[in-house]
């Protein structure tokens, strides 16, 4: 964001960043004391972050749950985990699954209709991609449709790998349905708990499948502080409920004051909203000069995503900025 | 630990842990506030831990830098980042390097000779892999020799990988060697800081690989803890000038207390030595019951390494177990 903002010196300050999908909302963490930076991460401490996994998310088993250093750590590990002639991923959507897949040598058609899907999973050697909700456009297909679709793959030897990061704050999810032989889940935890400087993501799936993932990543794939976060949020329904009501609330605030100022918008994903403006980029120059860092997507032209402000101050600069630029005279700042 | 110490209830309390290699000095790290846990790391922090990284390290350049999540999650990666035929790996040594290429489906050829490297060396498709020091017998290599096995590497369209995790304690490293085409190059941060809880280390490699490697990590591998740990102590070399001096005068106390016991040992590693005796998992035990864990090797009889005491009381703990073994009744405890 600082790159960015270097670019607008007569931006208001602080910038705040809404560019991102992260959770506001921080964790109440206690951190951990330096002394237990000084040792390694103890086995008890790994399985009950691993227990903890498992009860946040609706799993029979915390054998189901594989640890890493973000959500992002464990993308970059599939394709050693999932040997695929190719992948054919549901977007426009986070570019480190495409990412990923290319960077090993795997194929990767992209499909925008998850109508779509059911016909690629039955060609046999392919891992299916799904984010639910997705990232950028807050489009939610039902568990009841990604369970439809698990068992199509199972029936031809694919696999489903559904990215739930932004999962915890809607209804419904598919982790549940694990162990299932074609499913993998990832779920990330800094968006949810708002601390992703913390890096601490999971991937789901059957207890063969993390058990293996596990061996991949190698000893201690979490460190100290992760453990902690962990352990300790994960287990805190209650503030996750809390979040929740907020992120709802302001969700509802946001999109009321983009359809204010007559901004075409879409999502369901309660964290962020897509505005859909034919010149994106120039609304995006717009917000970054009231010090609000958006996001634009140079793949996905009209498109700009903003995540929720995260304080009072924050909401009264994109409420001034909204306005201003829905009063602006005509061709102005474009 | 706890998990063997709870075969030991009658032992006494605090256990020290003398059974990994990492050193009982704790940098005193300052702890990031909360609000920094609340955003992702920024790319000036990134390339700033990479300029620290280089200067340590003694490398011409940042992009010759790679951070991750421990050294382990580095090793981890090798599979992906360099397409191998087979490994030639300088054994017995650290077993996380078997096993990532075992699991790759790589063949591993351990050699206990360094004379067999440069024969290795002459075989295309080949990555040979040295520890330097090795853990756990704390063979040291020199610079120069490695440095002839590199460009041996080199002129077969081959890769050394030298995994320094315990060079800081040390005179020599081959770091400064790069870029070197065929060289890439470990080197642990918890380790060398007391901090392993933090998980933080370093890949070191020619601009091109060292980039590639990136890629196959993905954005963000290192959480905001790494970023300040690392900035933070990377540049104190006056810190770690005294910690090298502490661990050398620790190990020479060790060695001397072993010496006067009757215990053969070797090693030229500062932060633990290796204790070579036949009834090894006795004389594990025998620490056992004294609340001091050592380490034994299943695929290594008759060894046995000990770290460097943490404090006072844990020297005394130790000097009364060996001497209570030196003294012990002919036939006991074995």
């Amino acid at each position: 964001m600082r790159a960015i903002m270097a670019h607008f010196p007569q931006a208001p300050r602080p910038a705040y960043d809404l560019s991102t999908g992260i959770s506001p909302y921080t964790y109440p963490l206690r951190l951990p004391d330096v002394s237990v930076l000084a040792r390694l991460p103890e086995e008890d401490e790994e399985a009950d972050l691993q227990a903890a996994a498992a009860a946040a998310y609706g799993l029979g088993s915390p054998a189901m749950v594989v640890a890493g250093a973000g959500s992002q750590s464990l993308i970059a590990l599939l394709p050693r985990l999932l040997p695929a002639q190719r992948v054919c991923l549901l977007g426009p959507t986070y570019s480190g699954h495409d990412q990923t897949w290319h960077m090993q040598g795997v194929p990767v058609q992209q499909v925008t209709d998850p109508a779509d899907l059911p016909h690629a999973a039955r060609h046999r050697g392919t891992v299916c991609v799904v984010c639910n909700p997705n990232n950028p456009d807050g489009r939610l297909l039902s568990a009841d449709w990604l369970h439809t679709l698990a068992d199509q793959c199972a029936a031809h030897g694919n696999v489903l790998i559904v990215d739930e990061a932004f999962a915890d704050f809607e209804q419904e999810s598919v982790a549940p349905l694990l162990p299932h032989p074609a499913l993998l889940v990832l779920r990330s935890f800094g968006k949810t708990y708002g601390l992703p400087g913390v890096r601490l993501g999971f991937l789901l799936a059957s207890p063969e499948r993390a058990a293996q993932a596990r061996a991949f990543l190698g000893a201690w794939p979490v460190g100290s502080l992760g453990l902690a976060a962990g352990r300790q949020a994960l287990r805190d329904t209650a503030w996750l409920h809390a979040a929740r009501a907020q992120a709802r609330a302001a969700h509802s605030r946001l999109t009321r004051l983009l359809d204010a100022a007559g901004l075409a918008h879409t999502g369901q994903a309660s964290l962020f909203t897509l505005v859909l403006h034919p010149t994106a980029p120039a609304l995006w120059r717009h917000f970054c000069t009231y010090g609000l860092v958006t996001r634009i997507f140079a793949d996905q032209p009209g498109r700009l995503r903003i995540g929720l402000p995260p304080s009072e101050a924050a909401w009264s600069r994109l409420e001034n900025a909204v306005q201003a630029w829905a009063t602006r005279p005509v061709g102005d700042a474009e």
